[in-house]
């Protein structure tokens, strides 16, 4: 009986023409971070189960975890988002590390969810995250960052809304305003949190239920609070609040910082259990696609859970295949060839003269596949094309007498005569082109 | 009670500074496998456990990997290697694929392994396979790339050899030349795998109760063998067999291709059960470091394991740690900076101003860190400083006014006065020395 050639459920097998896509993300995800003067780190994909139970929220924890026992006995799981593991390197190091620390990764991660179209059991995210800075300007710089990524993937102001909203405020406008117990305000957060979701009376009726409130002042109240748009159109006592005044900081700072996309949605929740300030999202507008891309937000206390004094934070966390599916709906896509420039073409018996001239490209930072199967000329070319490799280069007897080759665009009909030079020359230029799109020319 | 903040037993915690020699291995790793025109792909962290207990080895598919039942009753298995999930990969899509396919991936596996230095539990290989090719030529031209990555390291023809053996080879001499029995040369293999590890006496007592011949004539042939240096020494009959004449030629093409430390080893076995051909291994020749640094071979029939057609195929996996101690062994570790070029210092009230020219940086592809924290400027230098990033530029109400600012290299006392534009150009000619060190001047 044979094994099964299909990748384990939930999973994915990354083609190079995947792949490509995928380091395409990855790379606008790195370069953006970077410029934003974040620093790349690893952490193991293993951590104790516990690490989750903690604070991610128990249906991650305990339903949706890859959770199995290891030989020594520890209860392990295989890391379903990054904010504890990153929290946790930390605060081994409270001491000896530089602040702010800016930190990003890019990491696969594994939840054990119903598989569908979109969402798979092992995705891939980037992590960005700030350490040790308490104020409002922590938060703008993290949401600009988000901005600056969704930007860089050629995304326009309107395809795209930042939603904001802050867990204190959420808990001010819950207990002082509303007057809710704690009971009741856990169901008002998880039915604000699916209000998109549901119908207009529906939402109305379970409110109802929730407000408990006969006079119907709390479901009047609720109901204003929903008409705001703005910080500005709250009522005064919420407005002048702290958690909404820095509400309205962060508003400005971003306007500052040319962030037009932010807006206030009274309505985010964020599923998370250790934010305790903003949270925010990326929220796709397509019609076809309107829905959360990715989110983030403040989350003060995480650190101080693995035995350090407390420290702030904030992060956010893109996933690969939510950027895909944004990029696609879009058509943000650019079109990718393969990482190979060259496809040596080898024409009768001159497999020697071929291998040298490939390691001389290569020598020269020409990436190079070299033909080394003695098969025909049509069958040699099939396979370039085949892999999106955007030039073939001919080498015969003549070739190697004149050091002239015949070098073909795949991609139209163009071809030319050319030496040694200029080859290299003309894969130098497209690589510039390619790798240094960040580099613009000075204006 | 806290959690604990160390990384997961056997696992490590990979800190900028770690992460940046991470990175710098990745990076050769990735630029040497595409030049070769190795295009990239990426697998499942999770595989069913069988796909290892069919050809991996019994040691590692049982004792070795950390496996569990999932949640849908599945025993799976955290990848211990690649080369099972691309042979898979391969045979999902046999028929659509462009051959020679020339793959490589870098990614994490486990290995459930005694901790100890330079073996962690959980570690990083770059795989490099070649699908498609028959012919001696893929198995020099995986060897080939093995060594243009030793090279590229900086690693010079002494710092290591490459031994190289046949699997063919090896069952031939077993088999008609030593008149083996299938039990004594599994036993005879793994003492030869075991002799630099044990005393030259211990070696003949155990070879001598292998080969049980009281004659003596086997142990003597076996000795002729081990002495064998070259394809040459060997004695005629063996010599002129398939499997040494295919070994001699892979020499004479290697010699071609410039590779200058490949040597035949007759005790050479490398592990795994499934290599068919060629086996190598890169290995080190420092005496504080004599040990195998990685190996690859020929493995023609796992494709076929997974349902389909079987195809040749051939492959090898370096390893992060031991990457990296070979370079710390050989000094060729080069001084890694952060991926941050600029660290803006902010003097007073000129937080906007700082946001804008920061701003206006990145615009320009300049990775750039802003000081948001309001604090001294000795703090602020500090922490630039304890990240390795290689330029402060400090900006106050004079240099918002004059739009020229200081900016100082961390790393000595110069320090100029500089316009916008000079600093972009500056940087940019930085980040072209650091990234294009694979594109050199043409002769």
């Amino acid at each position: 009986m044979s094994l099964s050639s299909q990748p384990y459920k939930g999973t994915r097998d990354y083609y190079p023409e995947d792949k490509r896509i995928q380091n395409y993300i990855f790379n606008v995800w790195r370069r953006v971070s970077e410029r934003y003067g974040y620093e790349e780190y690893g952490a193991p994909t293993l951590e104790p189960l516990e690490v989750y139970a903690a604070k991610s929220g128990q249906e991650l924890a305990n339903e949706q975890t890859y959770t199995f026992t290891d030989r020594g006995g520890r209860v392990v799981a295989i890391r379903p988002e990054m904010t504890p593991s990153v929290s946790r390197m930390v605060a081994a190091r409270r001491q000896e590390l530089a602040y702010p620390a800016r930190l990003y990764s890019v990491a696969n991660f594994m939840r054990y969810e119903r598989p569908q179209r979109g969402r798979e059991r092992e995705f891939w995210q980037l992590n960005v995250d700030i350490f040790g800075v308490d104020t409002i300007a922590a938060d703008a710089e993290v949401i600009a960052v988000a901005n600056a990524i969704m930007k860089e993937f050629g995304a326009k102001d309107k395809d795209y809304v930042i939603r904001v909203n802050n867990r204190n405020f959420i808990n001010l406008m819950m207990s002082e305003y509303l007057e809710l117990d704690a009971k009741a305000t856990q169901a008002m957060i998880k039915l604000l949190d699916r209000k998109d979701k549901i119908s207009e009376s529906d939402f109305t009726d379970q409110a109802t239920a929730i407000v408990d409130d006969k006079s119907g002042e709390r479901l009047k109240k609720l109901q204003t609070l929903l008409r705001a748009k703005n910080i500005a159109d709250l009522p005064t006592d919420i407005r002048t609040s702290l958690p909404a005044v820095e509400l309205e900081e962060l508003f400005t700072i971003l306007e500052q910082a040319g962030v037009k996309n932010a807006k206030f949605d009274i309505t985010l929740m964020r599923g998370f259990d250790y934010y305790t300030g903003t949270v925010f999202e990326v929220f796709d507008t397509h019609e076809e696609n309107s829905r959360s891309l990715f989110g983030g937000g403040r989350y003060d206390g995480l650190v101080g859970l693995f035995g350090a004094e407390p420290i702030s934070a904030v992060g956010m966390a893109p996933g690969g295949t939510m950027i895909e599916k944004f990029l696609e709906v879009h058509e943000l896509l650019p079109k990718l060839t393969s990482t190979t420039d060259i496809y040596i073409v080898v024409l009768g018996d001159v497999q020697k003269a071929a291998d040298k001239l490939a390691r001389h490209l290569r020598s020269e930072g020409v990436n190079v596949e070299l033909d080394i199967t003695d098969r025909k000329l049509d069958r040699q070319i099939k396979t370039a094309v085949k892999k999106n490799i955007p030039y073939l280069l001919f080498i015969g007897e003549d070739e190697v007498k004149s050091e002239v080759y015949t070098l073909k665009d795949t991609t139209s009909t163009e071809e030319q005569k050319v030496g040694f030079a200029r080859i290299v020359s003309m894969m130098r230029d497209r690589r510039r082109v390619t790798d240094d799109d960040d580099i613009l020319d000075l204006e």
